[in-house]
Order: structure tokens, then sequence, then C-alpha cells
């Protein structure tokens, strides 16, 4: 296959040290803002520089359609996917608000959403990165051909070589397609060898009798794709979505390119998830903005050992959870790089 | 004693169901947003608008100093308590940070921060509002006279008093003084009838066996001052601060003046916990920040029956995790005020 995992290396480890004996200098007691502190100095790290910027974010939107909502997993039908992308470009949806009270750039990047005869052609708002006209449904063959992936891959990079034009600090991605926590359930399972029971959850709003089908499903798939040999592109292309595919390689190219990621919520962290299998050294430039009502979200949470910023039970996806928590990371800077050290206020530690 | 608790009214209920059935409309699964969602039904009921706004925010940050401090009860020394009152007007201060990056009006208000002869007079820029020279020591008599807990609880009611004039529609106080977990701890005893090994913890970072020392102190103050009835003025008297006695007037009275109230760390719970011992109805107009990493919070958050917002393992005080919390709060209302509905995106909804 025509694609080839990027280098990534590790973050400044002289920076990290100088931003923690900064943490240590400022006006509070030692370790007073927890979390706080610790994102700053991981930011500076990253950024090579001791007191970090946050001021260029940039959000990335993949959109696709997936053939298992044909079996009736999602609560929602799967026209949603595309009726949604016009609400992105307009500006209602919750990522559209978000995203402008962060002052971010949003880019929404068709990665095969479902086009009919009948539709008027794509806004030229939207980014047309198509990998196909939706996966193929997973319970009868593979989601994506081998040239599929490789075109949903370099979606997300061709995402991130635009965020680094456009001087990004920090990169988010956000994903949107009806039945994709089936997909993410499922690759989950895979490359976790994990229980359907544990990972398959309501996503936009099934009820119990709904997601034990919708568990049905996942390990219809499991059970179709079981020779995959643990390699997780070929997890990814069986069971996978062009939108999750292209959020794992933006992913892996951000940290290539030394650009810091915030990770949103269960479909990105199952993203991340891959990126981190493909390359470990990429684990070192993420970020996880919150953790998911969605409940396969906390296994994969704890197997990328990840201490997510918030806990809102928020299970929306779109990367609204990570611009959610973008104010918290500019806070965790500005208190790292304006507070007054003790000698600056006079004042002898502890 | 020459102090009524104010009346305080419910949040209004017509609009808490008409911001309920906006959310119900917009595009996105219903409860989709979690916690975010609550936030802006609850502020909408208590601004009675449907869109509610959080543009005007109101920081005032209670000073002032304890004598159980002569027990050895803090990592630092009293006269930090003073040189803290500087930082926060210079700009050095986390709270400083945050409250500009928030746009929020910070006003430190001095309620009995120890002066010395040789000092310095006050920095105009400080309310004065003393109720004395700090507390006397709780183990060997009340830490404060039936006039002082007036004063002090006058110095909160006033501070409310002025945000209202300056339009707050959210309300946040602060408090700084050496060794004022202690008193919080002893308080929290008092009123919940808890063990003091439960509620005592590390405060600004005493290690273990400074933490047991700080626990027989607590235990000291709890055994002279047990003939208070559970009447919470009396414990307040008797165990408490002058800056946490302001802060309970202030919650009270914030709830009265129907301005919403953000609720710090584990101090402030503690005041808040005063607040609704005094005035139940008050419970319905406060927000809770974060849970603060030091242990007896959990305690106090569940007797009030509040979810904290964040969980940063936070424990500065001075309001800083209330002030980190603001953008969650703002965008929660920019959500709910700003998203599409179905029918404006021309969705149908599940």
């Amino acid at each position: 296959m025509c694609w080839d995992v990027p280098e990534v290396a590790s973050p400044c480890a002289v920076t990290f040290r100088d931003a923690l004996e900064r943490q240590a200098q400022l006006t509070k007691p030692p370790g007073s803002l927890g979390l706080l502190e610790e994102l700053a100095v991981r930011l500076a790290a990253m950024q090579g520089r001791v007191r970090p910027a946050l001021d260029q974010v940039t959000i990335s939107l993949f959109a696709a359609d997936h053939g298992v909502a044909d079996e009736g997993v999602s609560a929602f039908p799967q026209s949603v996917t595309r009726k949604m992308l016009r609400n992105f470009i307009c500006g209602g949806a919750a990522i559209s608000v978000l995203a402008r009270r962060i002052g971010a750039g949003l880019e929404v990047v068709d990665v095969g959403v479902i086009e009919h005869e009948n539709e008027s052609p794509d806004n030229a708002d939207i980014v047309s990165a198509r990998a196909g006209n939706g996966t193929a449904n997973f319970t009868l063959r593979p989601a994506m051909t081998d040239e599929q992936l490789v075109r949903a891959l370099t979606a997300g990079s061709e995402a991130v070589a635009r965020a680094r034009m456009a001087g990004a600090q920090l990169f988010i991605g956000g994903e949107m397609g009806i039945a994709n926590t089936t997909s993410a359930s499922a690759l989950a399972c895979a490359l976790l060898h994990a229980d359907p029971r544990v990972l398959t959850g309501p996503g936009t709003g099934l009820n119990a009798e709904r997601v034990r089908h919708k568990r049905t499903v996942i390990e219809a798939g499991l059970m179709r794709h079981d020779g995959h040999g643990g390699n997780p592109l070929e997890i990814l292309r069986c069971l996978g979505g062009f939108e999750i595919a292209a959020l794992s390689a933006a992913y892996l190219h951000a940290a290539s390119s030394s650009i810091p990621v915030l990770v949103d919520g269960f479909i990105a962290g199952v993203a991340a998830l891959l990126a981190v299998r493909l390359q470990p050294a990429c684990a070192d430039w993420l970020f996880f903005a919150h953790r998911s009502a969605e409940p396969g979200h906390i296994v994969v949470l704890e197997a990328l050992q990840a201490r997510p910023i918030l806990d809102m039970d928020m299970r929306l996806g779109e990367g609204s959870g990570a611009a959610l928590a973008v104010p918290l990371l500019r806070s965790a800077c500005a208190i790292h790089n304006d507070m007054a050290t003790f000698s600056e206020a006079g004042i002898s530690s502890a």
C-alpha cells in the first residue's frame, strides 16, 4: 500500500525542564494548579518555547458516510450527514459556534459523504477530498479498498499541511458521519481485543434494544474481518470510516510537523489509538480534551494512558469537546506566561 | 446578633421550561452536549431570559488572616497573606491573570489581614472592610466576636451590592488567608458532624506528619467550641475566618439579588455550605466550578449535592478555579443562544 507512516520526533526535553523550572517559581504553592501546570509545560516542550502560545488554532472537520448505516445502527437517517455539512458551513452547528468563540479556523472536509444524482453540487466552502461515495457495509465486505484507504489518509495529511501553512499552534480534528460510532467501536474492539458488549454504546441516542442490535452488527463485522493479523491499517481498511482514517493520518502528520494535537471524544480517540499503534512516538503530541459519555471511550483512554481535561457527559463529536477545552489550554498558557515569580513579588517561596 | 439572613426567591420556572424546549430544537442529538445543556438552561432560569448572557462577570476576592496560623498549620508564614494582597493588585497572581483573560472585574477586599505598625498603609486599590486584625486562635477562644462576625458578613453583602451596581451577570468570590483550609476543615466538620481525619488535607502543601498535626489542631478547636448547638452562625463565629464569613454572606446576597454565583473550591465550598444551611433556597443560585484536590472538598460537594464543572486537581483558591470555568459557562450560553434549530437547518429531528 502506497502510504508511509511519518517519522515523529520527541518534544524538546530542554524546554520541558526550563518550563517546569518556571512553574516552580510562580507565586503559588508548588503543584497547586494541578493539571494546568502539566498542560502548559507539555505545550512548551512541543512548541520548543518556554512560554507557549495558542493564538492560532485550526479545526479540520472530516465528514463521511458509512455503509454499515444500512444495518439500522443510528438514531438518525444517513441523509443527516450531508445536511449537517451544510449546517457546519452556515454556522449553525455546535462546532461552528464554538470555533467562532475561540477564534479558530474551521474547515469542513468531505472525505466521502453520500451524493445523490438529483442533489445540488458541493458548496465551494467545503474541501472536497472524497475517498468514495460512503464506505461499504462492513458486515458484507471491507469498508474500503486499498486505494480508498490511501485517499482517506491523504485527506488527513493534506489538512495538516494546510494547517501548518496557516501557522497552526494547535490542531483539532472533528468528525461527522451517521453510524460512525459503530465503525469506531468495531475498530476499538479489533485493536484492543475487547468485547463488543463493553465497547458498544448508544451513540446519538439508541435505546437498550437498539444498542444490542448494534452490538450484533459489530460482532458480525469483527467475525467477517478477523484475518487482519493485528495490522492497524488493515483493521482500519476493513472496519473504518473515511473520516476516521483521515483523523488518524492528520494526528500522525501533525505530530510529525511538531504541531500539538487536541483530540476530541470517542471517535477521535479511536483515530488517536490507530495513530499511536502506527507510530508510538505520536502519543507525546496528543492532548485529550474530554471523556465522552459514550461508554467505550473510557476503555480507549485507558489504552492510551490518557487523562482527559474535561468530563462533561458530552457525546456530540464534530470536535466540539476539543473546541470547548481550548480556553482551558489558553488559560494554562496565560498563567504560565504572565504570573509573577516569587522574587518578582518579593515573597519567599515555601 | 444584628444580621438578617436575606430572603431568596426561586429562579424562573417558566424560563427554565422555555430554555429546555429551545435545547431540544437545536441541531444535535438530544442530551448530546451533556452538562453544557444543564448549565445554559439553569442560567437562563436564573437570569429570567431564554437566552442568557455572561458578559459582566465580577470577582470579589476576600483576604484575611487566621489566628490559628500560630499553631503551625500552613506551609507558608502568615505574612504571605499581605504580600499576596499586593500581588493580586499588581496583576501577578493566578487570579489576576485569569480575571484579565475572561475580562472580569476583580476587586480585592481586606476583611482583616494582619497589619504591623511599621508597615506602609493600605494600597488605595484595596477595598478596606476590616473586621479585625486577623481572627483569634480558635484553639484558645472563639475566632471572632459577635460584632466582628457581623462586620465580616457585611463585607460580603457590600461586595455584592457593588457587583449589582456594576451589572454583574455572574458573581465569583475568591479567598486568600494563610491557614484558611484549617478553618474551613473545622467548619465543615462542625456543620457535617464529620471526622477531622476525613476533612483535613495538605492545604498549600503539608507533608503527612504536618497534616496529622493540623488534624489535632482542628480537633482541639472542635472540642473547645462544641456548644454551638448546630447553629451555623455560631459555628462560623467560633471556627471561621473573616473571608469565609464574607463569602457566605456574598453568596446569600447574590442569590437574594438574583445574581448567579460560581463557587470556587474547598474554602468557597464550605462558605456555600454555610450559606445553604442558613437559607436553603440559596442552593438554586449556585454553580460549582471545580473539585479541588483538597480531600475534604468531595465531602462538602456531596453534602451540597453539587456536581462541579471541572476536576483539574487544583488547590490554589483565590477564585482561580471559578475564573477558569467561566469560558465553559460562556460556551454553554453561546451554543444555547446561537446554534441553528432543526427547522432552521432543514433537518428532521430524530
